[in-house]
Parts: C-alpha cells; sequence; structure tokens
C-alpha cells in the first residue's frame, strides 16, 4: 500500500530539533527520507523502531569546510575519503564538503573530475566539492564557473594568502563577479600574504624560527587587514561572501558590520579558535606543531570569548572543522619539514610546518558541549551552525539541514539532560585517520549517542562503532543558495553604473 | 479510534512556512491542534479539507503589543474587546497581547483583573495581557510580580515618559530586578520625559504649537537618550529587556551593539516607523493628528531604512502593530484636545492629542508585501516576526508561533506567487473600530488569503468576512520566555557582587 | 624712561615653552607681566636676572578643579585657602579655581560673597570661583547666572548625583540653556545617581561595606550612562559642556566622539584616574580611605591607558587635581564616618566615608614626569593641560596660561633633560594642609625647580621654600571662553525651531 | 652695534597669530629674521616699518604637497619653478614642498640632484622636495633613504596605484621599515588600484567613457579600502604616516580611529575637497576636465562636510593644495587623451585625462575664508593647517611655521575682521602658470594683504603684485619632525618580536 504511513523506520521518544523549534514527536521514515511528523505514530509491521531516549534529535551534521585525501605540497594527508568520512559519522556528522583545487595555469573541471573520481566509492557520510580557484583566467571565469554549477558545485573558495593558491584583488573581483552572476558563493581565506612573508623574513633574519613563531608571523592585524579587503572586494560587486576560519574578536566584528548594514556576507568560525589558545602551539619541542594552523590560534582568551559572541550572536552562519590533518609522528606529515631543511632541527622550522589539524570527529561534540550544554548557545543555533546554515547556503537544503517531510533521514541524537554521558576526548576513541587529535584530554559533556544517514544507523555511541561502509556516502549534487543574497545595488556604484550589466 | 490520522481538518497544497524552515507537506489538524506533518495524507470521512492552492501557510500572526479598550487620560480607545480583535482577525493576526495598567498608587492584580473582565467572552482571537507597572512599590516587586507569573502574565511593560506612567531609574533597577528574578521580560518605552517637556515648554512659548510639532518636541535624541539609559539599567541587573517600538535608525544601532555584545535584549518595531514619515503629521489642518504618536514617525527616509535594515539583520524580534486607536470624528478620540483648550485650534494643540494610530489590521499584510514581497526579508524571517519570536519571548509557543504537531491550529495563508491578489487598502476593507487608516491608499502586493483560529476559519478574503464570534478568543495563560535569557552576571558587577543575590 | 625695555626682571638662559611653540629667548618683565621675548636681553640696571639653566619655562600652572575650604556635609576640609595655595605654589601651580557652593532653596550670589570673603586676603597664588548650581530656579537661570557673569565667574557646575547637589535632566537643561546665552561653560560631575543609590542599598543589604565597595557601588556603567545622557542634553541645547574628573576609558571614549562631531565637548581628567588603580582602596583597614573619591579610583590599568591615551590625542582639555583634601587622622576627616554609625567599624561604612583626594601640590609634577618624560606626550600638549587650556576655557587667558607679550609673569621651571633631579613623593615635603598624600613613595623624574608668580619668585625647590604670603595670590575676574564654543546648531532642532530663539 | 634692538624691520599694529597664542605686539625683524616681540619697539634710525593696519599677522604659508614643473607620463606641467612659486606667493604661501621623482629601476638621488638643478635659482618662494619612491629595492632601502636625510629630505612619497607608481604592500613595508628606523615621515597617496581597473575596464566596456566617469571608476571605497590597509601597514612597522589628499568622510574618520588610538598617523587634505563637489566634474563637454583629480572630488555635500569635521577637530595635520596644474588649453595639458586615442572625442576619454587642478594660489586664501571667516575653525587652527603642523611634521621648523624669536620673518598678513574685503576668485588675478582656476567665480571674505618673505614683502594686494624674483626662494635643509612620533611598539608584535631589532 502507498500510505505515507507505510514507514519502515520510526524514531520514537526524541524532542525534534530545527533551527527555529523543538517538538516532542515521532518521526516516520520511508526509503531514507522523513515522510511524517506526528506524535504516537502507530507502527507498521516490519517497520524498524529506535527509542531516541527523551534525547535530543537533531538533523545530521554538515561540515561544510574539510580537506580530505588533499595533500598539500609539502605533506599529504592522513585521511583519504574513507577514513576521514568515518570519522565525520563517528563524530555526528552525516554530510561533508570537502575541496577541489584548481593548479594555476590548468582548468578547473579537470581537477574536479579527478577529485570526484578520488572520493567516488570511498565515502562513508554524504558529501560534495568546494572548487578552489587559483587561477582564474577569462575561460574559468566565463566557462568553467557555469560548468560547475551544472555539475553540482555552488561555491567556490579563493585565497589571499599561500604562493600557490593566492589571488590578487582584481583576480577576486573577476571571480566575485562571475560567482555572483551564477548565483554562488566565495569563500574566502582572508590573510594577507606580503606582511606575512615579510614578517616570516625578519623572524629568520633574527632566528625566531620555533614552531610557535608561525604565530608571530600572522598577528591578527593580517586577518584584519585582508577581512577588511575581502570584505570591500565584495562590496565593490555586491556579491556574497563567506569568510573561512574567523580566528578572532576583530575580525568578527568587522564581519558583523557589514551584516548590520544588510550585505551578503557569511561567516565561518572552527572549534580550535572557539576553545584553544596558542598557548597549545607553545609546548616543548615540536609538539606544539600538532597545533599548527592559518589563522593560527590565538593567544588571547577573550578571543575566545569574541569567538563563542559572534557564535551566539548570529555573525556565524556556520561552524565547521576545517579539518587538514597531517600525521605527527609521519615524516610526510608535520614532520614533513624535517626533509625540506635537513640541518635544522624540526622544531626550529615554522615556515616549514604543514598547515592544518584534524578537527572531523570532535566538530559536532564540541559545538554540543560547549555551546548548548555550557548554555552559551541554544540548541536552534546549535542546529543552524552545525547543519541548517550550511545545508541553505551551500543549496543542500531541505535535503540535509532539517527535519521536516521531504528531508533526508539524516539525524544526530544526544542524550537527555537526565542522562548525559560526560567523557574525555582521547585519539583511541576516535574514527579518523590521523594520528592525534588537539584536544586530546578534554572533556565533552555528552557525544552524539547514535548517529544516522538516510535512516541508516551508522554510528551507536554505546559500542563506539561506525556502521557504515565504504560507498554508503552519496555525492550531493548541490543547488543554489536558499539563504538571503545579494541585494542588487552597491554604495559603491555610481552615476548609474553596475558592473554586472556586461 | 484514537489515531494521530483521525483528523478533522487537513490542509492540502500549501507550502509551510516556519522561522527556518519551509515545506511542501499536507497538515493534518485535530480539536483544533496541528497533529501530523506529512506529504498526500489520506483524507478520514467528515474531514474537512482546505485547499492552499500553492500559497503559503504560515502561523498565525502574534501582534503582541495592543491597547484594546485602554482609554488614554484624555481620549477613549476607539475599539473594545470585540471590534480590535475583529480586525486583528480580518489582517491575519490569531492572537493578541494588550495591556492591563495599573494605575499610580493602586495595586497591581486588580487591574489585571478588571482587565481580564473587559476581555472575558468579548474576544475574537486569542489573547493575553502584559502589565504595565506605574507604581512598582515594594509590594508590588515582591509579591505581585510572582502573582502575575501565577496569573500567566510574563512580561511587565515601563515606561520613561508619560506623567501618569513614567517611572524614575531606581523604579526601573527594582521592577528589573523582579522581573528577572521571575525569570520574565520588561517592556520599555524609551524616551527621555524631561527633554520632551523641556522642548514642548519653549515650544508653546514660540508659539509653534501646530500637530507635527508633536515630532519637533521629541526629536531623536529623546530616544536614543533613554535607549542608552535603559540598556544601561539592563546592563546593572543582567535582565532581559524588549525596546518597544522603536523608531529610528540610531536607537536600532544601540540595541544592536547590545545584541552583539551578548546582552539580553530585544527590539521590537511597527510598520509606520518601516514605511511612514513624518510628512504625514504635517498634512494640512488636524489631519496630520491621525498621524501622531509616540515616538514621532521621523521625518528621515534613511530612518525608515533603518528600521528595514533591522527587520532584515535579526535586531528586531517581533514587529508589532503597537495599534492604539482614537477615532478622528470623535470628540473624545484623536479631537479630545479640542475640549480642554476651548479657545485654541484642534490643529493648534499637538500637547494634547492622544497619541497613538490603528494598525491592527493591516500590520502582517504590510510586511509580507513590503517585507517578503519587495525582497527585503525572507519569509522565515517573515514567521519570526509577524509570530514566532513574539510567541517565544512571552512564553506562548509553542502552543502559538509555529506549525509543528502539537501548536494551536492558526494559520495565515497567503496566496502563492502567481496568484498575488494586489490591492489598496482603504478603511472600509478594515475590520477595526477606528475611522480611519493611517495607510488610506497604499498598496498591497496581498493580503491573507485565508486565516485559521486553531483548526475555524475565521477570515475569508473572498468575501472580506471575519467569520468568528465575541467569544471565540481564548485567554492564553503564558509561561516564561524560551528565547535566550540572561547571562548570569554583568560587568557591572565587580569584587563578587551580584545584586541579586539577597 | 617708559622703554618697553625697562624690565625689572629677566630670565635668562631657558627654553620658552608654549602650547605650541619652544625657543631658546630671554623673557623680559616688568611689573609683573611678560613684556618683551627676545635672544640676549641687555640687562638694565637694577634689573634682576634669574638663570633658567638651561630648564623648560613654562607658563605657570592653573589648576581649574580645587576645593578649598569647602567642607562637605559629613566632613571638613584639611585646607583653607592659605594652606591650599600654599601646596598649589610648591607644586607649580600659580592660579587655581575653586568652587562657590548654591546651598538649595537659597540664592547663589550671597553663596559666592560668602566664599570670596572666606578666600580674600588668605590666598598665596591667583584664584577664581566656578558656581556649583544645585537649584536653578527661574530666578536664579534668569537673575543670577547673568550677575556671576558681571561678577566674573564664568563657570558653572552642575552634579547629576549626590542628594544635596543633584539636578534632574530638566534642571540640566535649563542651566545649559543659561548658560549658552551667557556664552559660559557648564561642568558636569557625571554619574547616574540612581543605580548607584540602587547598587548601595543592595550592597548594605549583603554586608558589602567595607570602603572598597565604594568602587563596587559606583561601577563605570554608572559614569558611562551619565556621561552619554549630559552629552544629549548638552546636544539639546547645543551648549558647551565639561565632563569634569573622567575616570576611564569608555567615558573617555564618549566625549571624543561628540567632539569628533564637532560639538563643543571638552573632557577633564586627573592624577589619580592615569596613575593610580583600585587596588589602592583595597588596602587593609581603613587605610584604603585615603584613595575614596568620585568617580572611584578603576581598576583595570587599561583604563590608566585609556585615560593616557585621552591625554595624549587630545579629548582631555584639561588635567586638574580635583583636590578634596580630608585628613586621614580627623574624626572630621576621613575618619568622620565613625561618628555617624558609631557601632561599625570605620573600615566597614564606605557609604559615609568622605569622597576626596588631595593633589594640589603634585599634579603639575605628576603631569611632566609620567606624561612628558615618560614620553607620552609633548611639552606643547602638558603646557595645554597644565595651563593654557585651562586659562582659556575659564575666560583667563592670554593673562594666564601662555608666555607672551602682556601675559602675567607667571611661570613653572623644570630642569634640562641633562639636569633632572628624581625624587620621591613624601607627605612632608608637600606644603598643603592635608595630612597624607596618596602618592606616598611614587617616583618623579623632576620638580618644578622654581616657580614665578606675576615676576616673583614663590617656590624654591633647592630649599622647598613657599616665598609668598597670604594675601599674594589675587582675585581673577574671568571673561569669557576663547576656545571654539557652540555651532548655534544642533540635530535635535527640527522644522525650525531654536529652542534658545524665545 | 650688537643689540637685539637693532631692527631693519618692524611690524607694528597687529594681531600676531600662532597655532596656540595670539597677541598684539610689535615684531622686530632684522636680516630676515624675527627678534623680538614686544610691544611698542622703539623704531631704530633706517629701520623699515610695516602698518599691519590691526590685521592678523599669520606665519607664512607652507604648502606642503605641490608638483612643480613634474610632468606626468602623459602631459606636461602648466608651472615650472618660477611660475608655480610665483603663484604661491601672491596667495600667501611663503614656503611649498615639491616632489622629486624616482623612476623605476633608476636610483633615487640622481632624480634628487636633477629635480634639485630644476630649482635652483628659479624659484621665488622658499622650497624643499618630499622623495618619491617608486622602486624600493635593497639598495634603495639601506643606502638611498639615509642619503636623503643626509641632503636634508626628511619625507618620502609613496603610491597605493598608478602603474608607474604603485608599490606593493611588501614595498610599503620595507619603505615603512626604513623611513621609520631614519625618523622620517612617509606620505601615502591611498586608493586601490586593482578596484579602479577592474571598473575602469567595465565602465569602457560599456561605453561610459564620459570626462565624469573618472569619478565612477574611483568610488569611495577605492580609498577606504588603501586607507584601511595602509594604516594597517603603519601599524605593523610603528610607523609614522601621513595619508595625503583625503577627499571624504570615512576616510577621514579611518584616520581619526587610528589617532585616538595613538597611532603617529597624520592626515592631509586639501581645498577641492572642502569646497568642491562632483557636479564640477560633470559640466557639459570637456569642461569637467579641469576638476579631474585623484581621488576625485566626491558628490555628496556631506563630504564635504566630513572634511571640515576633520579639519576642525584635529584629524588634518596639514592643508595643502595638491598643486598638480595642466592647461585646459594645452594639448600636452588636460587635452593629452586628444592625441591618444584620436578617434574619440575629447570628452569621451577619462582615462587618460591628466589628474590634477591648479591651486597653489588660492589654498591659503579659502581657508581662512571658508575656514577662519565663516565661523568653522579657530586662527589658531588655521596657523595650524596653513603653516606650522607642515613645518613642524617636514624638519622645518622653528625656522617656518611660527612667529617667534629665531623664526624666518615669514608673514601672511590679513586684514583686520572690520576692514575685510571681499573679492572674487578669477583667473585673470592670480599668479600660477595655469590657464585657469576650479575656483572661477567663487568668493573670498579676504585675501592676505602683505606677504612677507623673510622679511621682504613678496606680495602686496594692493596692486596685486608679487614682487620676488626668480631666485629669491631658498632651499631648505630639512631637519626630522618635531611632532609626537612612533610609540616603539605596536600590537602586531607578539612573543618578544620587534622586526626592527635587525
Amino acid at each position: 500500500m502507498s500510505s505515507p504511513f507505510n514507514f519502515d523506520l520510526i524514531i520514537k521518544n526524541g524532542v525534534v530539533v530545527t533551527a527555529a523549534d523543538e517538538t516532542e514527536c515521532d518521526i516516520g521514515v520511508k526509503d531514507g527520507a522523513v515522510v511524517c511528523l506526528a506524535r504516537n505514530l502507530p507502527i507498521p509491521e516490519g517497520c524498524k523502531v529506535i527509542d531516541a531516549e527523551g534525547g535530543y534529535i537533531t538533523p545530521g551534521g554538515v561540515d561544510s569546510h574539510v580537506h580530505i585525501g588533499q595533500s598539500a605540497s609539502n605533506a599529504r594527508s592522513a585521511d583519504d575519503w574513507t577514513t576521514g568520512t568515518r570519522g565525520a559519522l563517528g563524530g555526528g556528522t552525516t554530510t561533508v564538503v570537502a575541496f577541489a583545487v584548481q593548479a594555476k595555469g590548468k582548468k578547473v573541471m579537470p581537477a574536479v573530475e579527478a577529485y570526484y573520481e578520488l572520493a567516488d566509492g570511498k565515502a562513508m557520510c554524504d558529501y560534495s566539492f568546494h572548487a578552489i580557484i587559483t587561477d582564474p583566467t577569462e575561460e574559468v571565469v566565463r566557462d568553467e564557473v557555469p560548468k560547475l554549477v551544472d555539475f553540482g558545485i555552488t561555491s567556490v573558495k579563493v585565497y589571499m594568502t599561500y604562493p600557490l593558491m593566492k589571488l590578487d584583488d582584481k583576480q577576486m573581483l573577476d571571480i566575485l563577479a562571475a560567482a555572483r552572476q551564477q548565483g554562488i558563493t566565495t569563500m574566502v581565506h582572508a590573510e594577507n600574504s606580503e606582511i606575512i612573508n615579510w614578517m616570516t623574513d625578519r623572524l629568520l633574519k633574527q632566528g625566531m624560527t620555533e614552531v610557535w613563531h608561525h604565530g608571530t608571523s600572522r598577528p591578527q592585524l593580517v586577518e584584519d587587514e585582508a577581512t577588511n579587503r575581502a570584505l570591500a572586494l565584495a562590496e565593490v560587486v555586491d556579491a556574497p561572501m563567506l569568510l573561512v576560519h574567523v580566528s578572532a574578536k576583530e575580525a568578527t566584528r568587522a564581519i558583523r558590520k557589514s551584516q548590520t548594514r544588510g550585505m551578503p556576507i557569511y561567516g565561518e568560525t572552527c572549534p580550535h579558535y572557539a576553545l584553544l589558545t596558542a598557548e597549545k602551539m607553545e609546548a616543548p619541542g615540536f609538539e606544539g606543531a600538532k597545533c599548527v594552523c592559518a589563522p593560527p590560534i590565538r593567544s588571547d582568551p577573550l578571543d575566545n570569548e569574541g569567538i563563542w559572541e559572534g557564535l551566539s550572536n548570529g555573525t556565524f552562519t556556520v561552524f565547521s572543522s576545517d579539518h587538514a590533518p597531517y600525521n605527527y609522528h609521519d615524516e610526510k606529515g608535520k614532520q614533513a619539514s624535517l626533509y625540506r631543511q635537513p640541518n635544522v632541527p624540526a622544531d626550529r622550522q615554522f615556515k616549514n610546518t604543514p598547515n592544518g589539524l584534524p578537527g572531523i570527529c570532535t566538530r559536532t561534540p564540541l559545538l554540543w558541549s560547549y555551546g548548548v550544554l555550557k548554555g552559551r548557545i541554544s540548541r536552534q543555533r546549535f542546529v543552524e551552525l552545525n547543519s541548517s546554515n550550511a545545508a541553505k547556503l551551500y543549496g543542500m537544503y531541505p535535503k540535509k539541514g532539517t527535519i521536516q517531510p521531504g528531508s533526508d533521514a539524516d539525524f544526530t541524537i544526544f542524550r537527555s539532560d537526565a542522562a548525559r554521558k560526560p567523557s574525555i576526548i582521547t585519539q583511541d576513541r576516535l574514527h579518523h585517520g590521523a594520528d592525534y587529535t588537539p584536544y586530546e584530554g578534554m572533556e565533552v559533556l555528552d557525544w552524539p549517542r547514535l548517529v544516522i544517514l538516510r535512516g541508516q544507523v551508522v554510528y551507536d555511541d554505546e559500542t563506539n562503532t561506525v556502521l557504515a561502509e565504504a560507498g554508503t556516502g552519496q555525492w550531493i549534487k548541490r543547488g543554489l543558495s536558499t539563504l538571503p543574497g545579494p541585494r542588487g545595488t552597491s554604495k559603491a556604484w555610481m552615476n548609474g553604473f553596475d558592473p554586472h550589466k556586461i
């Protein structure tokens, strides 16, 4: 019978939490999708029933900024598509968006296709890619950006730093204009590369080369300047822009100001900027390398507070892991630098230490624990940050990011307040491929009890087991953003000029 | 049979819109409440079916700031509980929150009870009251505020202006502290009364007494100063506060700053501040009196923009009508002043013109039309402003303010984009008791096609008929706010001092 | 012979420093006034010559905020006009402006005349008064403010706190309007009295009565709120206003914002806000009482920095001592509280401890030492803060505040950089009447070597001797400010209204 | 006889105005320098006496930003050193600082020497140069910057725009660091070249090529972004920086913020940004080319107000002409573009129109008239802006910029308030070499009555005659700034790092 009530799975006894709402009701699932929300659903024969035990049923986590199987120029990733997505599921994330990188001088689509091949059949959770544009030639801008959209990639990322990645301001404008024309979002890594280079040069000359001088070489001003410039470029073009991995209070406030003025500006931050300080990077010897990332983790706890402020007040649109794993005990991992300057001790080569932290497993539990359970954000805001906003901004909504009829049956289920199960984060309980976690020894007040992907239980915390297989994850062909977009004008346009009129 | 699918009403063929989500699905209703959301709901025998015709089904409007049957010292209200709530339904509002006023020197609860009697059996839509505290004696603070909560009134309002209403800063602190202790919200009318009086005095001495000098006597600085002071008082006590009827950009920005810093500050604005300018008040003769309200409508269109900015960027929590109707052709209405200074022409007595506009009928259509349909806000933001946030802040959620299993079946249904029906606002199509509308002649791009209260169609735009009766509306015993509240500390507390520790 | 070169005193071998300039030249003085600036002045017969020894010759200090012989309701001043002005001279101050206080319910001029009598023939340095208005009746505003100007008092001070002093906002507007009409400046003590009272009440109820809770009862918010309100009131009236004794960064920034916008707003701060922190007030026992003043000294060194920022960037117009001396070992001094609550230990009665610090002797040396010699401000800025701006703002310029032909020959001479003479501040070297100094044990890098009043050496640091006598000081009949004043309009004036048109 | 009173010139009967002071006294001059200030100076035999007629004697004007004899890539200057400095004297300016330009790939000192030759013996007023650095190679930074200082050039200028001039951020840091090490000031032309190029490209593609689209191609955002970036770079290095020719409110406020925080940031603006709007540029045909400059004159009168605000509140350190004259009727002047795109009408080639306005003659009279006489600034502030601050910042003080013993006897004498002589600015009364003035037809309320250079009357307004000769002007070997400089640290320096320690 084709009744809408012919469920194959019912989740009972939970509180369904979405980005605005919260209700006690059952969820009827069929063929991997939510089909019904109601109380006291009758249980069809053969229907599986999961007891939420009074816990909170949230939409499956969407981690929209992860680097998987993407090796840097000087080091290899600790995760392939299987281990990375396994880690995701084990931490309550059912969808990830990774990055396909255009190489300078090459085209974009081949890089996308190659990266697609890499992931195909390997992923345990659902996935998509952003395209990193490093060479926005006229052809790229004219032909390939539309092709990306056709392919289902509706976001591009650009860098304002790193020699192999960096765009200049004109290239930024070109890509912002093309992105806006296609209705897609541009993600920006905002650090001023020339200040970094200049500072680095002087640090090296003064022999200040220890790992933690990675932080010295990239003071907040580096991020503040580039953020301000990126916002100006966005305004020239009236283009939607997401500032990725914002690390400190000042940049957060700059984004907030643009949002206050109604610009289509989005912000992203990550667990390490909310919870860690630069002290971690100053551990003796090479240990600090575990926490080297860019922008660097800041030294002032007031910056952690600033990040929480932005998480709470709405400045940040998404909360991502920026998972960029390099093994610590790996000569092609964090220790890669050893092989580049053989006569210099590893802990004196901050310039060559690969940038990045693993975080795909811990993102959701940390936000739930330090955000919701510590009283800093509401459960609704958690859902926005952990899932809904990424799904909306990146064109995966309402398939992902919510719990309503028609959505994928992706759920991350936490225990009820009474049944919370605090635990300590340790590397050996995580399911990623990296050989360490920067959160080793840190307590979380609860961990997702069950993770469900399209109706299938993929993680059970009881046994700490990931129950998916390589290939369980599906490619998501993404559409356009459903968040409010550009206003159609800019204070930078005068005398009737609109640069998009061409 | 007690099946959850034994609906007595199904809404089909609509897009269900909530504060975060939007999906095409049916709504199953039973006994006045939503019981099921699913696609293709089977229709039980005897079940009524309403075809949403592809339109948008939004939660019934909640107008959380209306004055009904509440006469001012110098004039009588144009609405009683029947006409006022009739107007509400005819404009898509299914719940109103009005005001019971403590008289100076008297107790609060008797005023609440008297006002309860006034409404009982008369209202066409659901309703509750806020309590206006004009005399926060120790007894009021200690005994009556808790009693209000028991009675189901979980919000108080205070005035920083008007001789019969005004509290001084100490009284404000007393009431803020009591409110915080009870977990309830304080609403504040923020205008500096002494500046107003001083300006008024000088205006009168200079013979500048025309109606529009109501605006001259209350420049924005009056609102800015009081808003800033109110925010400081809230911070001293770490108390949640809603600034009511914010009229201009500067005050909006001040609220935004507090929110940015994480304070539990809420903002309210009204249609007239978003859509009208002081020009209206400068109409020749006494006509301008129709648009006399406090704070006054501002003269600079940039202030309208500032209000829209706050509606769009999240600064404003709720969008209310501040319905305060005085008939224009009524010697106890707007013309009341005629009787107070008999030898002065009515249009030369701004000081005595009753403050207030009718707006209960037009609030929702204006926000939908000028907000959503003009592209200034999303449909999700519309739901927040029109319904959800008021329901949450004032403790009526999830009964009111959303569409999910367990909620009241209150719906305001708009036409689909293709079927929009533009029309002109005229007094004769409105259902309130007032004899004019300040929006006379203004176009709206659509009007609620159907309004449903607890499963019953109460307004049908086809015939422009309100289908409820006096007494259809029910009193709502309100609970506490479910929006994020105080942080539990304040930068005003030093050396271990917490003023609430007593 | 009537030649302009018939000097009776020549200062040679110094660097003449003014608020903008600096030159090596001689100063020719005759009859107590500067008559000539030139190099290599020939020395007439009988002319006295003072060798500046290469040091800096600055205009004699003007301390425009001192309380001398002005007893509080609960305590008596430690200084009469002779001891207070003796202290001034010994610290490089040649002119003071003290306060004549109107009592509530009484007239202003009699208080001025009585206070004039008190000083007459007693002062060692030149002097004038501000009038404190506590009761701005129509008569005061209409008749007495003009009389003050005739008398030579061209500044009034008002309080926003203290029961016996406090004006409400309307009274503030009245006095601001009258002051503006007369072209004079209003000084404002900005603290919100009602917050203080409310906090104090709760502190007492919680038994938090130690001396340092004086600070707890007056958090910065108290000053911030009142400062913001005062600035709003000034803007309503377009009146020049000086905010006295600003204590912290936030209020400093608020003043700066008004100045940025071009408003005629002036700021004053004092040595203790630049150099001390609340730690001083937290000394065990009653010792902390020595540093009880209002606004209180702040606890965060960032606030000291904020004060220096304002001293450096131009926000502060004048640097005064707010000398308000109460003896520590005096049952009618700091210990006055002992007699008011006999059964409570003195150190548990913050509420009754008289507010005020002695500072008249140390103001100038501290600013020179910690400002100029520590590199925070230029010598020009020192002259502005120590002397010129007060002379200009309070209508004593060019008689006081500069060194140019026609000015009084008042000089405070510091040693050259090479000849600096560091020393430790101790009570026994000071010449005031108080029995302690809050700066006991603090180092200064130099002390005025010579102080000259109208051509007469009145202090010689060689012997630490004040060489003046009671009566040496002269009353200064002040004129109007020569600093830029009101703009003649205000954003608070609309529709052609100007409140001063009456 | 060697008496200091053996004057060869006495100025009598004037009010001597300096940056802080103002007094009625005589000025005794000998050998071109001020030697004495006193009243009633006796007149030695043979001494010339000038009667100031009760007028204001201000220090001779210093115009610290002029382009003389400096041709652009596509056009030739309308002024050589004789005509340009003749214009200066005729407008009250006695000292100019022009620019010697390093060519890319060449050394700096040869360019300085060549430019020195060009001026030598030609100038009518005193003069110096800034060095424009276009190629800060290691050699330039290490060797030539110190040589500049030895030569007497203590300021460098860099461009953030123009292909032949532009430095990138790293080059900016290099030159800022070198400048700070030498104690000299860096001047910055702040416009983002890439935004301009991108906008220009799109404008050309859309056929929007009229002269006024010069403004469209360089919206304020272009200046705001670059200003913010320049300030960030200055902070990285803790270097003093002057932002030249600030054109609008937003950039003015950005500079103010840095100054508020205590950074050694200086601002410059010009008469055209204070007094003209873009309307001038929109004149029909090619007429608008007369007002093409960069940054462009802004369209919003609020920006004029913002400039006046900055002139009044102290944000701007100097007021310069940015004199950059191209003849209108000259095929190598403004019409140069005609010859570059022969088939396009001149008025459709905004991209090729030479940037620059003549202004050397009118700077001082406009500031006196529209600043002082219109009540926007005090006479003291006029002296700061017109003369003193430039003299101090650029190391010419106290030789230039004030009136005190030892200073050059440079005076610009205005009429007394009673004797003001309003007139209309017309090209035929000006003494520069350009063939037009952008202020044609504008009224000034007074014009300098007499201009005196080192004791010699060089301009007499009675006959509108410049009385100097080519060669009257002397080269000024400049020293270091005497304004407050760097603080010695920066918030960009962490972990003990100081980039200047190398």
